[in-house]
This record gives C-alpha cells, sequence and structure tokens, in this order.
C-alpha cells in the first residue's frame, strides 16, 4: 500500500514536470490542446485518476485551462512571462540591491546602521581572557540530558500554543527559586520567561519607548542593551559610575526621561555593587521623572561573600522596576533562556507582545529547566560551577599580583565573572595597541572602551588603560600563564 | 575544603542577616557603632575573615560606613525609608494600577489595545476539530530523542553566542532540503532561522512597516500575522480571495502600500492555490507600487497529489518577496522552528534586527533538527505524517458527505490539514449559535468569521455559515463521530 501510494505519486510527478518542461521550452505555446486524460493514461500506462490529478495540479496552479466536455489548453498566463518577473532560474538581482521604490522602516533604517560588533572568535593555541560564554566542560550534560528524556517522553496530547509567558511548571519552579535564592517575591502571574535577558530588553525597548524619548543608562555599560533602545530612535544619556554605582547624583541633570537601565547587583562592566542610598535615589529621581527602570540581574549567583540582597525590585513600591534575570551566565547563552519579573500592571502587555513576537519559548527546553530547578540539580550544578568560577577567579587575582604587581589596579573582582584591570601607566589611547601586542602573545584581551559610549558626555574623566578580563573559560593554570603573556606583551610597548 | 567553604558561607550569612534584621526592627538605628571585627568574632566563635567579609557585604551595600581605625556605623540611608519607596514586605500596589507619570510607547498602546483570542483550550471528552496543533503522538519522538543526545554529547568548547542567522549546519541541511522537495534555490546565506514563523512576521513589521503605512492582507486571512502588522500602526487593506487565491484585480483600487502579506500556495483558511497568472500580477502590482511581499508556506508539505511548485520567491526578479516557512505543521508547534529565506540585500538588517531582539534561536534545537534533516529521518517522518494526514483527510471529506451530504459544501481540502465547511441553509449570523449547539452535543467546531477583518471593505459578499475544520488531532473513527454529532448539532437549529 505505501509502495503503491510512492509509486503513484512519483508517475503523476513525472509526468507533471513533463508538461512543465514542454511548457518552458515552447513545445507547449498558449492554447495548446492537451491529449484528454484517457489518451494519456493509456499513452503511459497510468490510472485515469493519476492523469486527472496531475491535470488538476496545472490547472490548480493556472498552467492550464480546463473545461468539462472540453480538451485542457495550455494557459495564456503559463508562456508569458512579465516584464518586472524574471523566470525561475534566470538568476536574481545583485547581492546589495534593493528593488526600485522599496523602503525599510525608520526601525529597520535605524539597526541596519548600528554598528554592531561581531562577537569574537575563538583563536586556536589563543589564551582567551573572553568575558561572556561560559565553558562547555561546565555544562551541566547528565542531569539536562536526563531531564530532556523526561520531557520527550511525556509530550502531551495536542501540540498547541503555550501561555506566552512560559510554561506554568518552569514559572512555578522559578518563581519558589528566585523567593529562595534572591529573596525576590513575585506571584506566578508576574513571571514572563523569554529567549534570554536580549528578549527582555528588546520587549522593554518597544512596549516603553517611542523615538525622541531619553534613556538613562550607565556609562561604561552594556553595549547591546544601548543599541537596542538606540533602534527604537531613543535617545540614549550616560551616566557615570564609581564604586558604589551610578552616580545617582548626576540625575538631577537628566532631562525627563522615559527609561533607565541599570545592573546594581555588579555593574557591568566596572562590578560595583549599588548601595540602598543610590537605590533609594534612583527610585525617587524615577518617581520625579516619570520613568521605569529595567534591574538587569543577570550575574547575581556569582556573589562569593554573601548572597546578594534587596533587588531594586523588591524595594519598588510604585511598580516601576522591571527584574530582568538569565539562564546564559549559569547554564549556556546558547539556551536562550531569561526571565523578566513584572510590575502587574505591565503583565498583560507584555504577554500580548511576547505573543506577537514569537508565541512563547521552546515549550521543552522550559519543561526541562523546571525539572533542574524542582530536583535540586540546578541547585547543585550553580554551587559547582560558583566555586569553579571562584578558584578561577583567585588564579586571575594572584596571577595579576604575581606577574603585574603594581602596574595594573583590579575593579570589581568580588563578584561575577571577570573583573577591570586598569593600567595606570598606559594612556587608555594605547588599549588597542596593547591588545595587539597581546594577541602576538598569544593571549586575547579585550579593552575597556567598547563598553563606554561613543559620544560620552559626563564620564569622560582621565581614565588610563583598562582590560576587561573573563575568567569562565580558562583553567587556572591557563590564567597564570596568560596573565605571564599579557605581562610580556606590556614590555614590548615600553 | 568543600564543607568549610559551605560553612564559612553559611556562618556569614547567618551573622549577615542577623545584622539587617536588627537595622529592620530599629535596634541598630543609624549611627549605631557596630562590634569591631575582633569583638564580633571572639562573641561568636567565627574567624575575623568571615566577619570582615560580611562588614565588607554590608559597607558595599550601602548599610553601614566602614573607615579604617573608627568603628563601622549603621548609615543614614539604611533606616530612613524614602517616601516614594516602600520597604521590603510592605506590599506592591494594586496589580492594575500605573505608577503615576509612566506611560507605554506608542506601540505598547496599540499592544494592549488589540483583541488577542486566547487559543482554544481542550474540552475533555469533546471531539476538537481544532485546526493548528498536530497531535502528541505523531511527533517523531525517538529520533528526535537521538538527535538531542548526539547534540547534548557534542557541545562547543564555549557556550557563545551563535550567528544570529542561525546555525551553520541548520543552514546548510535546509538549503538542500528547500532545494530538492520546494524547488526552492537561495544560498545560505539568504536562510534565516527564527522562533517559528511569528517571529519572521514580526521582524518583517519592524523592519519594514511604519505607523500609517497600508498592508495589503488577505480576507478571510491569518489573523496573527494582521495584529503584528497592526502594532506597528499600519493599516491593513484586506482583499478578497476566490477559488483562484487573491483577486488580484481588485489590487488596482489599493493606495500605493508598503507591504503584501499572502499564503499563496494554500490560502489560509480558503485553501485556495494562487494561480501562476495572479502570482505574475501580483509581482507586477509590487513593482508598481514599491511594495514588499511575503509569502508564507506555513503547510506545503501537505499536498496530497503531486508536490506544490513555483513559490513566488522563485518567480520574483527584484528581490521584493520574503520567504517564510515552519517546522510547525509537520513536527511541532512548541518547538518554535520556523525560517526566513530572505533578497540578498535584506539578509546584514535582518540579522541584526533577530541579534538584537534575541541574539538567535537556540542551538542546541537547531542542531538537533539539523541531524534529522541530513540522516533522512525528517523525511520519513514527513512521508508518515503526510499519509496519517490524508487517511483523516479522505475520512473526513467521507464523514462530511454521509452525515451532512447537500447540507455542506466543503472547499479548500485539496492540500493541508484543514478544510472549510460551508452550510449553505444557515445564515452566518448563526455561526457561533451552531458552534454553541455543537459544544452540546460534544463536538467543538470553529466559525470562519473569525478570520474575517472585522471592518471588511471587499470582501463583505454574501456568505453562508462556514466552519474551518482541522483534523490533525483526530483519528478517523473519531472524525466520523464528530460529524455525526455536527449534524445532530445542526438539527437542534431547526
Amino acid at each position: 500500500m505505501k509502495k503503491d501510494e510512492a509509486g503513484h505519486r512519483g508517475r503523476g510527478r513525472a509526468l507533471y514536470e513533463e508538461i512543465r518542461a514542454r511548457m518552458a521550452d515552447g513545445t507547449y505555446g498558449p492554447g495548446t490542446a492537451l491529449p484528454s486524460t484517457r489518451a494519456c493514461a493509456a499513452e503511459r500506462g497510468l490510472s485515469r485518476t493519476t492523469v486527472s490529478a496531475v491535470y488538476e495540479q496545472l490547472a490548480a496552479e493556472g498552467f492550464i485551462d480546463t473545461r468539462p466536455g472540453a480538451p485542457s489548453r495550455v494557459a495564456a498566463a503559463a508562456a508569458a512571462p512579465s516584464p518586472a518577473v524574471a523566470m525561475p532560474g534566470a538568476g536574481g538581482p545583485p547581492p546589495d540591491q534593493a528593488p526600485p521604490g522599496a523602503r525599510l522602516s525608520s526601525v529597520g533604517e535605524r539597526m541596519s546602521a548600528l554598528d554592531l560588533r561581531p562577537d569574537a572568535a575563538a583563536v586556536p593555541g589563543a589564551i582567551d581572557f573572553l568575558y561572556g560564554p561560559l565553558a562547555g566542560r561546565d555544562f551541566p550534560t547528565l542531569p539536562w540530558l536526563k531531564a530532556l528524556r523526561r520531557v520527550e517522553r511525556q509530550r502531551p496530547a495536542r501540540l498547541a500554543y503555550d501561555d506566552p509567558r512560559g510554561a506554568a511548571e518552569l514559572r512555578q519552579a522559578l518563581q519558589a527559586h528566585l523567593s529562595r535564592t534572591r529573596g525576590l517575591s513575585c506571584d506566578v502571574e508576574q513571571l514572563v520567561i523569554v529567549n534570554g535577558s536580549q528578549q527582555a530588553l528588546d520587549l522593554c525597548a518597544r512596549l516603553l519607548l517611542d523615538a525622541g524619548d531619553t534613556v538613562v543608562v550607565e556609562n561604561p555599560g552594556y553595549r547591546m542593551a544601548h543599541h537596542v533602545f538606540e533602534a527604537t530612535g531613543a535617545r540614549l544619556c550616560g551616566i557615570g559610575i564609581d564604586h558604589h554605582g551610578l552616580r545617582t547624583e548626576l540625575l538631577a541633570g537628566v532631562p525627563r526621561a522615559q527609561l533607565a537601565y541599570v545592573t546594581p547587583t555588579h555593574q557591568f562592566p566596572l562590578g560595583a555593587f549599588m548601595t540602598l542610598g543610590r537605590r533609594r535615589e534612583l527610585l525617587d529621581w524615577a518617581a520625579s521623572s516619570g520613568a521605569w527602570i529595567i534591574e538587569d540581574d543577570y550575574d547575581s549567583e556569582y556573589r562569593y561573600a554573601v548572597r546578594p540582597e534587596a533587588t531594586l525590585q523588591s524595594l519598588d513600591g510604585q511598580g516601576r522596576v522591571i527584574h530582568v534575570g538569565t539562564f546564559s551566565k549559569t547554564l549556556s547563552a546558547q539556551l536562550r533562556l531569561g526571565y523578566m519579573v513584572l510590575p502587574r500592571h505591565l503583565v498583560a502587555t507584555f504577554a500580548a507582545a511576547k505573543r506577537l513576537a514569537d508565541r512563547h519559548v521552546a515549550t521543552g527546553t522550559q519543561r526541562a529547566l523546571a525539572l533542574l530547578l524542582e530536583d535540586g540539580s540546578y541547585d547543585r550544578h550553580v554551587r559547582r560551577i560558583r566555586r569553579l568560577q571562584q578558584a578561577r577567579r583567585s588564579a586571575l587575582l594572584e596571577a595579576l599580583d604575581r606577574h603585574l604587581g603594581p602596574r595594573v589596579a583590579v575593579q570589581g573582582a568580588a563578584s561575577g565573572l571577570h573583573l577591570v584591570a586598569w593600567i595606570p601607566g598606559l594612556p587608555r589611547e594605547r588599549e588597542a595597541e596593547l591588545a595587539e601586542a597581546a594577541g602576538r602573545q598569544q593571549v586575547q584581551v579585550y579593552p575597556i572602551s567598547r563598553f563606554y559610549l561613543p559620544h560620552a558626555g559626563t564620564c569622560t574623566a582621565a581614565r588610563p588603560a583598562g582590560l576587561v578580563m573573563g575568567y569562565a573559560l580558562l583553567e587556572p593554570a591557563q590564567i597564570d600563564q596568560g596573565v605571564r603573556r599579557l605581562a610580556a606583551a606590556l614590555d614590548t610597548l615600553g
């Protein structure tokens, strides 16, 4: 039966293609009568059903005209390419040419114009102090596979679209997890699962920003957030950072802003923890400015002394703070899993936006993560990877002290997966030169300049060269060797 | 070593929480001197290192002020809640109240105002002719699990962000697949993997539409696409449908449009295949209007006679057509996997937008699908599920004929996973009544009205009641019983 069907379809297909080919080469010109289905079937040893199906298909596609009792004829349109339209296989237009009269939207124009840097590629043999990715070997492959297997074997009866806010199991497990580990109290209803924190930022930008709005951002800061805001046509207002986080005393000089984007738990990239007083000042300013606040809590798992306390969200009595978190820094950025904790009055709007954007995050991935959270494997994994990162961090601090000593000043090493190494003896204009010299010594380092706004207002204070040094990809021995190479590179700069 | 570390952290944690609690209950008011680290350590049997770490954390968070040689004191800000800011645990604002002065963007306002219907939930015991979801039992669980296992065991060394257009393996495999099964020729460079076709539509809307632009859509049509366009502030212009697809002769009356959204292979929901002549007319119109075209090829796998031919994309000589496809109709909508075939000149802009939106689709899912495409399991699965759907389709056609006979007129049954059953004897105003009567007979059916634009211009032609009947969730015996129940429901309407 299966074979018969396939054979039937195969023979019909051959007939279909032959007729199309004859039309293309001109044998069957417009108006040409095709043989009757009976004649065609007899001639080719096919059933009339097969031939009729092929003729119906050709008719449905407009290649032939059929009328009961009359022969089928090749349609006029079938052989007459219109001037503006090339035939298949005629070759497309040149790669970089837009069609006449076509234009992008203003968002499209702005996105095209953004200077998005490609992410750094691995250099074989080099020791890489890249911040961002985790090491593949640190991923909890066995628990994850076990969870995936369980999920795949409990597939629901109908593969329908889920709640745009995410799978109920995951939101339930996450709510308990955030309460327990982060002191963050919210209802399950306030949680929205997203494709990594990048999607959270993008949804905020779309739902909260119009062209011309002002957004307060940290400077230096997370540039991919800045770019998302810029794409809406909003204007960035960079505020400088000191050892207590965002310099809130500078907010008084900001024009009425619509949004502030901050990393209060671990300022990216400088590493400061925003003090309680400054948090209150930020919230007061937001209340007076009518602004929303995004709290990006991207790596709070890596506090090496005590656990982090007092999210901005927990201090917010007005429903202005959108708390954003991610699993990219504990599991993998390639999983694309993050979450938002929304003020209640924003939930319905963000759910609609997520549904329109892409319906919801892939269900299987969400349910597998829920299992890891529920059975304790996630907590165990976090404890394990935190110890690993802490050992790498210690190795980096020791190596910097050993090989560079007073030539570096370390900032922001108390938590996270990176630190900032300032080189007081090197002017910041020579950062790129240092990175190149390091590259020649087979060590990859990353200038801090790329995290500053290009046209900064409030933070052009003198600073030396600085490097953002991530350690999550390296083992202690590599870290020591890498810093030794960096010291050698610095020597070559004279 | 591990236990010591945990114990150390645990004891430090207890001290930290005790001090915070005393601040909260007023025991430690602003200015109160804390015991020295030495005294505190002795009193509690802790190491001075532990106590110092706790004090440093409290200082970093702004709860205490520390100076070398002087006692640490509770900070002024720590106990003074500012007027606008509630203390943690003080309870948030009422659920539906936005903070004073806060506003959404115009996109946010429009998304809030959209009338998005929730997807239909399953009714226990009812036979459900829902169109959209596939049945969980039809999913190729074993090949998929095998592919996931292989992928999870070949994790890359660094879990970095991938190409925003998608994993190279998947785009390579998909390019070959589309060429072989769909006659669609493109370079790997033109392919962008997205979170289901919904994301493709959303990216198109953002990059191609400004507020006030005109978008040509099919009426009736796919409302979730319409909503995405409306969210940008664009105006929909609905064009009617007949048995040859979009009525292109009506395009002449359309004001200059920026975009047309069509389902030419299988018009949703009426099922027409757009004839070649009409395709050319659409392309000619787009050339003269300067419009882009989205070709949504959402279920081309389910052509039951011969395979579909001649995508609009293959006829497009100007680079105006964006071809969109999905794996929701062959694997699962819950996987969130779809793709776009872009004109070359649009690739960089869409890649930037995808990167800003959510970086890229989850890598593991992409690589697993690539394996299914490469080793032939996907093709085998599609052949199998096509046979299953074809049997369900035949069962539905037979049941409609058997139980309703001349009381129904079937449209659009040649392909896809649904058909339209018109009820010539019932006015369309009574569709909802019919669906309710069917519900009472334990059968779920869906009025076609919901697919029409609410304020239609060109397609208010008289039509009777109609139902969109999907068959992918049902087995032939259920289908027969469901139609019998539907006939009984129709009888009750009199």
